[in-house]
This record gives structure tokens, sequence and C-alpha cells, in this order.
């Protein structure tokens, strides 16, 4: 035989072409059926191909053109395979077959029901965060984890993993403080206001939050609203040391990145994976260094945790998973039955958050009362105020303006303040007849929100005016949804007109 | 608000452009981010969206385009989708959101540990025949599945809507017969012999096989080196009509639609499911119309199935799943300690098989045998013969030659007979020291074909030289690799040099 090997760069070699096409975090490339090393490799649609361009290496899923895309010597890349080679026109690329992935042989045994220890989940996240996973097999991963799949230990051990292979801040101060709210709730948006009052107290609150994965607006999503959050960890750490906290969007400090990759594929499955869910929390907890994190679980039956028996269940498993990689973890459990605030969708929700701060008349007042207990309970957990006055504590601070002040403080910080944009149609929902509101359906709600185009038509989602309880007359505006297109509007209705009553009224009550 | 609707075809259409990107079974469009529709139907990267073209209608996986590829006018598609909505150039579509697929709740609620109801499993395969799952949706529900996840019950209620939304075959004579090998085993190819063993005997045997999935050859692509196999059911149909038999490719007969797309996204995977396997085998063969089949259960440390308690469970499923849709299965278990005849790739097992049939001097006399216990057990089954004397009947049968006139003559009736190609490219490995064969390694043997480019270049692969108990002298041949390109033999050479040896020798034996 001759010398010809695998890396053999006269033959195995390509010249790039960008083509434009956004295949997410999955790196492909596109090559003609009838070139020489599709054929001497005997590579297929779907093969895992090494490309290496001037020491970076990637694995991309090929995808084979037949037509007059491409040239018989060029291979096309889609965006991320680019950005992740750092191509530039004209550039050559060496390819050759992609050796399996070992730890997919972990992932496999995962599917078949053992337990994966933190070497095998290690590897596999640093695998993911390589982008070295096809969407196929991050779609196994996340399965084979579903539901109750991950027990604490192994919850652990994937919150470890992903700490490990993101950025990771510390901060020369302690405590560092930190909430999350479990989603699943309308309008929850108490982080914006929780974040100015705790670091007007003198706290130290270096927030990350995310965009939607499945919900019409992220906290990220709302707070753009109000300010720049794509800031790196260069720019968080600059907001937090200027003003003590910031409220920024954790996927572009890259944070967790593994995590964020796994959302991406999540969505399109919306599998609920207790596991994965805990680990995503928690590991962009302590990547944040924070030290004493409250948990804050809304409990309805339309909220994404259903009884106070899941909450505590799922609760307790966070405070172990806490002890396990030596964070302070306090779950509270809050109501669920309906969405916080007026508001849903990310400026419809930030005009909720403004009108707390501005202490103006109208306010939502279960949103501001939210952000006073999650904010009273960071002060106690942090041995800031005592117990029992914690509460007391955030309601002045937001009562005197000092939260508000703060508030303008971070936002300029982040690049500066702003209004949030208003949609151009609406449509009002009426009562069909008088009587009381008896329920509210968060999840079909938040689908209406969604097609009228929140979270990426960001003025887009509805207005809630009659929370539960309300007596209604006939014709009287239950909810008004808003749309920045009116294609985006017919969606909504035609949505709503299709479906039972989301705020349903019981007569005569 | 105004008239808009969601389907307003005025708005919502874009001119079609055929892009001759090959995404297999998954529809794919393309739409430049800044499109009109993109922007007020809010669709982004990864959407699930409804095309429309003159009454057909496919659900497509979006990519955003970004740069020139795209008019902004202009939709492209991949190959699957141009072909499904048999679009033609110039043709409009029209797009709006997919709606979520009802079934996919029916994958979650697997995910979490309910079982399947028929119903429920229609509903999915159904989707799936019809390609309105993603890759991302299939690999979840295959993952689901996985293992021993599938009871008997779910696996029946699988198979049967395998069977339903496939093609299927009737006959106006019985008893139909069929065989199944399962895989793992290199070089197991007794089908073509089989077929023409039973059929010289009268009995009718339309038998389809698959390509290969993992391995370095299917029985497909061991018989296209003599025949054209790629026969649609119309001419599946005339060739048993007119010689008793066949011997085709199973995926151009669509049998099993959904099973074919399955299988695309578990070879990436590489997942064992044993519902799945038994749903995948035993519905072709129903759909075929077979009404009695003899398994090959191949045991061996390194086949598929490595031990007799395995292979008696699986078997013992497998009788039970035949039962529940009213098919007669006889499992027989078979040593897989090695690989069976001496090649192992298309080409190299077509030689092995010629050679049993052409009766010559140094044909594989193991592939043989197997060949003939299998006939007999069909004999038997069948009531041909009387128990015990089946494979006397079927040795007879390839010793007076009955058994090649009746091959040459199915071949002739698939397209014409032909003689296998011939690898360009050799090379010999030898022993490194004298000794006795002690084991062989099924699947780094397998592996090793596959490198060397079997099966996409069907005359790559290996002949084995020295079977196990062998003697062997230093410096002997072991195997020969065979390869049509100078790199895929490379790549072959450099997998077995970084190896422990894979035909193992004891010294001093």
């Amino acid at each position: 035989m001759n010398n010809h090997t695998p890396h053999d760069h006269a033959v195995n070699v390509l010249q790039v072409r960008r083509l434009g096409i956004d295949t997410y975090h999955e790196p492909v490339v596109f090559m003609r059926s009838d070139c020489p090393i599709c054929r001497s490799e005997g590579f297929e649609a779907h093969s895992r191909v090494l490309v290496s361009l001037r020491g970076k290496n990637i694995i991309a899923t090929l995808n084979i053109v037949t037509g007059d895309l491409l040239q018989n010597d060029e291979i096309g890349l889609s965006e991320i395979a680019w950005k992740l080679l750092a191509a530039a026109p004209d550039d050559d690329v060496t390819l050759s077959h992609a050796e399996p992935l070992e730890s997919l042989s972990s992932v496999r045994a995962k599917v078949y029901g053992q337990r994966l220890s933190q070497p095998a989940m290690h590897a596999i996240v640093q695998d993911i965060a390589d982008r070295k996973y096809s969407d196929i097999h991050l779609s196994a991963f996340i399965t084979a984890c579903a539901g109750d799949r991950l027990d604490v230990t192994e919850t652990a051990a994937l919150t470890r993993a992903m700490i490990a292979v993101g950025e990771h801040l510390s901060w020369d101060r302690s405590p560092i403080v930190d909430k999350h709210s479990v989603g699943g709730l309308p309008g929850n948006r108490t982080t914006p206001l929780v974040v100015p009052i705790v670091v007007a107290a003198g706290l130290t609150m270096p927030k990350t939050s995310s965009r939607a994965i499945t919900s019409p607006a992220g906290t990220a999503d709302t707070m753009e609203m109000l300010a720049p959050v794509a800031l790196d960890v260069k720019a968080m750490r600059r907001v937090v040391e200027r003003t003590g906290g910031c409220i920024v969007w954790g996927g572009a400090a890259q944070l967790s990145p593994a995590d964020d990759i796994l959302i991406r594929v999540e969505r399109p499955l919306d599998l609920d994976s207790e596991g994965q869910m805990i680990a995503s929390i928690l590991s962009k907890k302590v990547a944040a260094g924070s030290t004493h994190v409250v948990i804050d679980l809304p409990v309805g039956p339309t909220a994404k945790v259903r009884s106070t028996a899941a909450a505590h269940a799922l609760g307790t498993d966070m405070v172990k998973v806490g002890q396990a990689i030596g964070l302070h973890v306090d779950v509270m459990q809050t109501d669920g039955s309906q969405p916080v605030g007026r508001g849903v969708g990310p400026a419809l929700e930030a005009r909720d958050v403004l009108a707390v701060l501005r202490r103006e008349a109208d306010a939502p007042q279960d949103l501001r009362e939210r952000a006073v207990v999650l904010a009273g309970r960071i002060f106690e957990m942090a041995g800031h105020t005592p117990p029992g006055s914690g509460a007391a504590l955030a309601r002045a601070l937001l009562d005197d303006g000092r939260a508000w002040h703060k508030f303008q403080a971070i936002c300029d910080a982040q690049g500066g303040m702003r209004e949030p944009p208003q949609a151009a149609h609406t449509h009002v929902m009426t009562a069909p007849s008088a009587g009381r509101v008896v329920s509210i359906d968060n999840r079909r709600l938040g689908r209406a929100a969604k097609l009228a185009g929140a979270p990426q038509s960001p003025a887009a989602g509805l207005s809630l005016h009659t929370p539960l309880g309300t007596r209604v007359e006939r014709d009287q505006p239950l909810f008004t949804m808003h749309a920045e297109t009116p294609g985006e509007l017919a969606y909504a209705l035609a949505y709503l007109h299709g479906q039972p009553p989301i705020v349903e009224i019981a007569n005569g009550q």
C-alpha cells in the first residue's frame, strides 16, 4: 500500500463557502455527493465529519448537496460551523472521519437504566459544551434523564459538570445572594424588583436570567425592554462592582454553555426533567459566584409545579443538591393559581415592574408583595435582618424610592435605561356573561401570548384586567391581546376563539 | 382589527427554490430572516412550519438563512420537502404555523414511564410515517422505548401500527415462509442460500431484507452484488409469481415506512431496543404476507445477543408478539462466537454465497451448514417434511444443483445475475506469533470492515482465513483487508494498528 494517511492534506482539503444558514448550536457542513472526498471517504448524509482549520477542530453533521449550490472543490459551512472554525473566505479546511464519541456510551448506559458517575457526567457535558453532540444525541440524553430518572447524586454530578465547563465568577465579598423563580407562571417578574431592593440594602446580587424557553417571556426578555442585558462576564463584573448588582442574560455570560445548548433541544421536546431543571438553575448560581439562593416555587393547577407535595419533593431535592455542591438553598412555596401582575409578554411585564418601582397608584400590588416577600427572605437567609423582619425592610426600601434609584443606577451601568415599546394592534376579550372569575388557565394564557408574538415580538402579549375573584358584568373587558402585526393578532384570536374560556366566569355568584 | 386570517394566501406565500440539499427523511425549508413571513409570523430557526402546495401539506423544520442564498420572496426546499410536495419550479407555497402534534404527548407520557396503548402507538407511528416528526422527536421516541422499556403488549401494538401504515402483500397460497437472522454476526449471509433451497422444494418465500444499519453489510447489500434488489411491490410480486421467491431490499417495497425512518435515527444513536427490534422484524414479515417465520438468534460474547439466557428471553418475546399478531414464529439459537463464512462486506460475502451454491471445493462449510439447518427448520415448521428430516432435504437440494438453478432463476427475474466486484487495494494482516486462534472479536472485525469502506464501497471489507481453533505459524495470514481506495484502506489499518489483536492467538497450545 502507499503512504496515504487519514489526514493527507493534499487530498482531504476543500475550500470553505459561507452559506449563511443558521443551524443553531449544531455545526453542519454541506458537500456535493460527487465531490472527491465524499467518494473516497465514504461520507454520506448525516455522517459525522471532523473539520480542521488552523488548529481548530469541530465535529459537524454532513448534509449532502446534489444541485449546483456548491462547486466540486467547495464545502459549505453553516453559521455556527463558520464561527467555531473562525473561517475566512478562501480558507481551506481538512476533513476526516470523526471518531465515535466515548461519552455516548455513557448516554446509552443511562438509557438502559444505569446510574451516571461524576466522570461519565463530566465527559458528556464537556462534549456537549464542545458542540460534539448532534441534535439526535442531545435529544437522547435529555430523554434518558427526563422525569425523575436522575437521582440526587446524579443531579449534583450534572450540576458540577455544568459549572466546570463554563465561565466562573468570583467576588471579593460574601455573601453573594441570588433568587430563582421556577417557571410556568405568566408575569411572575419579581427579579427586576428583588435585585434593586436587595442591592439598595448593601447586599451583592449579580443576577443572571434566562430568555424564554417555552414561555411568552423570560426575565432577560423583560429586562431587555428596560436596559441592555447581553453583557459578557467582564461587562457584568463592571456593573456589579459599580452598583452592587445586575440583571443580565446568562447566555451571553456563558456561565453554563452546556445548559444553553440543552435548552435549545428541550424546547421542541417540551419534556420536564427534574434533575436537569435543578442542575440548570443551580449551576448558573454557583458559576455566578452565589453563596445563598432563595428559590420561589409557585404551586397551582396550571403552574409548572401542581401540588404542594410535588413542590415539597422538588424543594427537598434542591436543598440536597445545594448541600452537595456547597450552596445554601432556601425554598419558598408561593401561590401559582393565576398570573402575577397584569402584563404577560416582555414589554407588558416591564411596564408592571416600572409601575411598582415608581410607586404608581395603579401598580400591581400582588407583584409588589411577592417581590417584598422574596427580598425579605433573602435578607433573613443572608443574616442581614433577624428572622421575621426582612419583608419590612424590603417594603421600606421600595416606599422611600431607594430601590427605584438603585434600579436606574443598574440600568445606566448596563448601558442605559429605556422605555418599553407599545404594540400597534390590540384586541379586547370581554366577559360573555356576568359573574365572578373562578379560574385562569396559566398555560393557555401563555400560549395565547406566544401566538400573539411574544417574546420575539417584544411588545406582544396580553394584559389581564380581572384577577381571580373579580366580579364582572357582561361585556366587561377580561384581558387585552397585544400584537405587533395583524397576522400575529389573528393567530392569537383564532386560537382563543377555538378554545373554552381561559378566564372562567361562574354565573350568579 | 382587519380580516387577516392565519391562512391568508395573499400574504403567506413564497416561491419555491430547490436547493438540492439532502436532509434524509426530515423535510427542511430555508427562509431569509428578513423575509416578510418570518417577521410577521414570528418564525425562527427550528420552528415547525406547515407548508402547503396544491392540497399537499408537510410539516418542515425551518432553517434561517442570513446571506444571499435566497431572494426575499423565496423559500428553499430540501430534497425530501421538494419530493413530498411534488413541487415544480416557480410554484408558490403557503405557509403557516404547524400545530403541535397530539401524538407527542403520548411520547412524553412514555418518557415519564407510562405504557403506550394501541391507539397512542398508532398515532405516533402514523405521524412518523407522514414525516411529521423531526429528528429530535424521533430520537426521543427511540430513547423512550430503548432497552426493555416496551413490554410484549406495547411491542405488539408497535408492530401492528407499523404494519398498518405500510404496503401489504397478500398471496393466493399458503404457507408463506420467511426467515430472519438477528444482526451482529459478520458474514452471516444465509438468506441467499435459504431462499433458493426452500423455493426449490416448492414453498413460497417472498424475502425482503434490509441494508446495513450499523454493520458492514446487510443482506440487501450482499444480494445487490448478484442482482438488482431495489424492486417495488409490483416488481417483487412478479418475481415471486414467476419463481416462487425473491430476495429484495425491503425499503423499496415500503412495507414498513415508519421503521425505515426510525432506523435512520437509530443508526447514529446506536441504541438497542428489544421492542423496536421485534416490531421492525415482525412487521415486515406480516406486511410481506408471511405466515411462518424462523428466527436465527446467533449467541456469542461479541454477537448482538450475548448469552443463551438473553436469547431465550428475546426468543420468548418474539413468539409471544407473533401470537398476538397472528404469525407463527420459531426461534433457533445458533453459534455466534465468530464470523460465518470467510467474507465480511457486500462483495466478499456474495462470493461465499456463490461458492456454496456452485458447490466449489473450497466453499465455506460453516455457512453452508447454517443455511441447511435453517432451511430444514422452515421445511419442518411449514409441515413440508416430518420433524427431523428437513435438513436432509435441504442438503439434497444444494447437492444436486436445484438450489443453484433456482437462485439463477430468481436473479434473472429480479433483473439479471451479475458477478461481485473485486477491491483494488488489499492488505494482509499476519499472526504476530505461532499458536492457536482462541477468540475473534466480531464487533471490532465489523468496525474494521466498515472503516475500509463497507458497505458504501461494496468491494470493501475483509476476508478471514483462520477460524477459531486454527493452528497458525508466525507471519501466517490471519485476514486480508479489502478497500476500493487507498484512503479507506489507510483508515482501516490505522484502526487495526491502534487496537489489541482482533484475532487472538494463544501461544504454545
